[in-house]
């Protein structure tokens, strides 16, 4: 793994935010010869059950290859106490710089009762797309050369019955052969879902098999648009032909 | 089984409507010692594979059976052509007033795609509800009695991707303990459902248990309510008890 | 033009709805080598500037011929007086049976200020999407075979500031090169679009630029799904490749 | 009282559906120097308390005399069973034609647990605001001349919890200084609201004044426009000369 | 009054907030046997008519015996200048591991024109309860143990008409015996509410009871839940038995 | 021009924010006699095409004079990297402080795959006008006096297809007759809108057009009330004077 160019890339807070709400398009996305990219702004550690933030590295990294991502990379922003800042933003945006996304996933909402790190996450990620493109900053990100964004769109963590099902702009992404592989990937996270907490397993599986279902798919994600669903080819984008 | 009071009358289109869209809560709510009836606006024939009108209401009344509900009645009028008119308003209504309940669950939304009967349900149920409880129009009732419901429970059908999750006004209702229940009987409606529509049974059985799940349990079915959900005891009404 | 198969069908209340509100989509897809159809319920007459039923026709088959429909059907419906009926319903969906879309166009909403028979062919077209595909039903249909419609999608009439832009399950549709088309087309409706109702040209150039620009092309047409926007090709959905 | 042009003409289904929805802006709006006029579709008759339907109308007369309205015309329509027809529609759209509105107030929305009257009275409504205006209609008008209503408003029947505020579209009228003809106009319906349901006094009391009060008022009523509240001096339209 | 356990736990950010936003909840669950307790984030201090803030503070003590709470703290957070931070974050989690609550009930919404504390407050309050049940983090929480919210529920300010009534996820709580004590309550800020300021006085009650009576009350609270109503008895939540 | 009295402020992120968002409005209350005046939060500098952020100062002084402002103020808070901060209110209050505005035009919203500046630039509006207010808070505020702010709007900047139309609570202001102004403000800009970058000017020109039409108007901008919109004279508000 080098610093070749990546197609799209996932940003989460905490390692098993992207597996959870996108897992199934990164390795969809990965199947379909894409290079995917997982970076994580913090290592998510402290937890309960992990007794080295090595563990979650190692997990993260077995979980990333189970998915197909070619790449992931740990920021060291602090986790606990994540919040939107020119710095966290300037960390983030200096990947996009380096490896020139078109598609950027990010986390989309609050999660109330669960980590307020995620509603910060989203707007790092809102800016550091921003910050990416900006020219007459170059001092600020060792010089990497601008990038130019082209979509964005936002996943879902489903933590706390927050699930708005298929909403406004969204699209329902087809995971039926790649949806073991996201199951995979999050049970390589044995220190954040030991067998006392097997109830989320049975939650992303039931979600996203009646999310695929609705659109006729055996499983699918629903994923955000900020900015509207385009067709020039409305049968293709029906999936008519 | 006889003309006695019910506590809850489900209402459907069709024979099968009220099992998809509310056989759980039939199921508990019987369980929990209420008299629970089933009514169906038409006998939903003909369809494909049913070759006799007596085995849909064969099938309708083993569903009955399966969740526990007292009384099943299928109304006369016409499938596939089903109307918000005058006489299908009175016809429901007379029903309500021979068995007096207190709460009604009735068709919510349309259902873009599959039949028009269900909206124009909706339609003739919140009218019924109301001509239930007219005084001075007896000889339109065959001199029953009037009866006022105290509350109206939508429930959705989720045919066709409207399923709109936990949204406004909504109460999801445990259904882990009858879930089993709910799925046999709609396991009743062998014409209804043959081995290539296998599909339904897992479309029903993730909704349930994502919904569950949202709010806790390991099955849910969501109901809307057109008043607002009331509590003089919010602890019980959080289950914080 | 013969009875051969259709891919596409646009429904209207009266000539001259589906080229103000799908008039591009209708070019579009034509010129990507679809066979499109339209289907007026009612004749549209009479109106104050059109001596002759005859005339609105006329311009009704110029109209379809400017967008490169290559049918027009006129149901016998009755203009001002349009309501969701049995028959209403029966009428459209023979012509279902016998043209066989897989998409299927209809108007969205209501229309308050303007014309009752739009939101009544709402109901109707819904219904007679359903009619298509029923079986043991044939001597309603004169024997025709059923048939199943794969998508529906609504279109806008924007009479009354109802114009919600890019809202839930919306698409943009591209009609860049098919936009003097649609204007062509309305312009074919002279007894409807006097001198002084020159502002009805400016009011659909603006709503189709605007809505057009905002998802990155030079003219669109808002197109909403009652089912959920489904893909198994993401960079393709977003147009990226 | 004769059958001079009215400025405003408020629509309901039943004697005192007017009063309580919009009655201190027919008030408010009479004190203003304007000609107002009430139509109720039915006579709302019968009703438990009310011997003979003349009682009632003799209170919906002196109920539009507290309002100052010009004009009450109660339509033959039949009250419980009243149905969005071409019938319905004609026999309200030739008052329009008689009394040539600028303005058209009318039954907004729903009202579950109670009439659908109301739901049928507003799709009336809608559609006889359109057939006022049209031409070559003339003999379904008694050859009344067309009459183009400028400006249609929807006032809420705030019957069961369905008030949704300050919502879209929405304005708040001042009625602080003919809140009190609306209570009278309402306690005029001896017949209706009996000592067992003075609690209807003090809900519209209530919500007058929480309305009122949210936008500077000492009592106001919510009216909906189904066309964008446009302004052409903002500082007049925001009341800060 | 000790560092005995609390069943649930009003936040606001200044003494006032919670009395007007939920102060029928804390006296009705104050006098249904719950330990209740207050905290304030800042003193609200200064404010124009109070001359020192011993007064404030001694208002606000009186005003929590006026509604049965247990407990009222006021943490040192500069009014005026909240913003939602790490150390503002473990302040208030601090009291939630002393006190250890089931319940939360926090600010809900921005207040446009008034204080921006309150978008702050939501905020730090969401987080403070995430922070509550985090282990491996001892060292900030001056050793507390560890404690996890059961449920969490939202109160609204209703300054600025941005009452949105009865909404999504929203119950009514029934506090029309203790409307009196939240009345007395408020009115112990003297300083807060002189004769000029009385219409808060009305405004708070016409939203009491406006809310209240649409659910059978005489007078309601409006709660709004991030996590769905559950029910596991159906009659007991829809108060039917 | 000197310290008078400002009857309306405009605020923006960056020069070119109001004249893209709300000229039309600030040439139109201008044309009416008002004293408008315009402040910038950031210079916006640096941006590509700019050698010098005195030539964007330039720019927006001449954009001011298009559009009739008597006042533009462009503060030091600094371009991308904007944060709602205690200094940043302060500032700008400090401006509502010396120009006592009754009115103050503010960015609504936020705007994905461009500025984050924008969405802090709404959060430091709404927190400045309460300071505007603040008593004994004199020495943070150069002793400069207290002001109250009557009313607030939001304007859309339209980016990035975020454009809800004519939605909750908004108003479309008639810019008919400064429309042009509008435009040649935004030209003002050079730097900002070199030839490659056009289509700016056609976007801005099919919002406002389509926007205006659907209200009545050459040309409108839609702005959005935090409070509700409230009417003495219902002819007025409505326009049918
Ligand atoms: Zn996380
Ligand atoms: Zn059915
Ligand atoms: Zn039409
Ligand atoms: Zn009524
Ligand atoms: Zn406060
Ligand atoms: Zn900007």
């Amino acid at each position: 793994m080098n610093n070749e160019q990546l197609d799209v890339i996932a940003v989460g807070a905490h390692p098993d935010d992207c597996e959870i709400g996108c897992g199934g398009t990164i390795a969809k996305l990965a199947k379909q010869g894409l290079r995917v990219g997982i970076i994580d702004l913090t290592d998510g550690e402290p937890t309960p059950l992990c007794d080295d933030p090595a563990i979650r590295v190692a997990e993260a990294q077995a979980a990333a290859e189970k998915l197909g991502a070619v790449k992931r990379i740990i920021l060291e922003l602090p986790n606990r106490r994540l919040f939107d800042s020119f710095e966290a933003r300037v960390e983030l945006a200096k990947q996009f710089r380096i490896y020139r996304p078109k598609l950027v996933l990010g986390i989309g909402g609050k999660t109330p009762l669960a980590s307020p790190d995620h509603w910060q996450a989203m707007q790092i990620t809102d800016a550091a797309i921003f910050y990416s493109r900006l020219t007459k900053w170059d001092e600020q990100f060792d010089n990497l050369p601008v990038h130019r964004i082209s979509r964005q769109l936002y996943y879902s963590l489903l933590f706390n019955g927050d699930f708005s099902g298929v909403g406004p702009k969204q699209i329902v992404h087809d995971i039926s052969d790649t949806f073991d592989a996201k199951m995979d990937s999050i049970r390589c996270y044995a220190t954040q879902f030991p067998p006392e907490k097997q109830s989320v397993f049975e939650r992303v599986e039931h979600i996203a098999k009646s999310c695929g279902l609705a659109a006729g798919f055996a499983a699918g994600e629903v994923l955000t648009s900020p900015s509207p669903i385009a067709s020039q080819n409305l049968f293709e984008t029906l999936m008519l032909n």
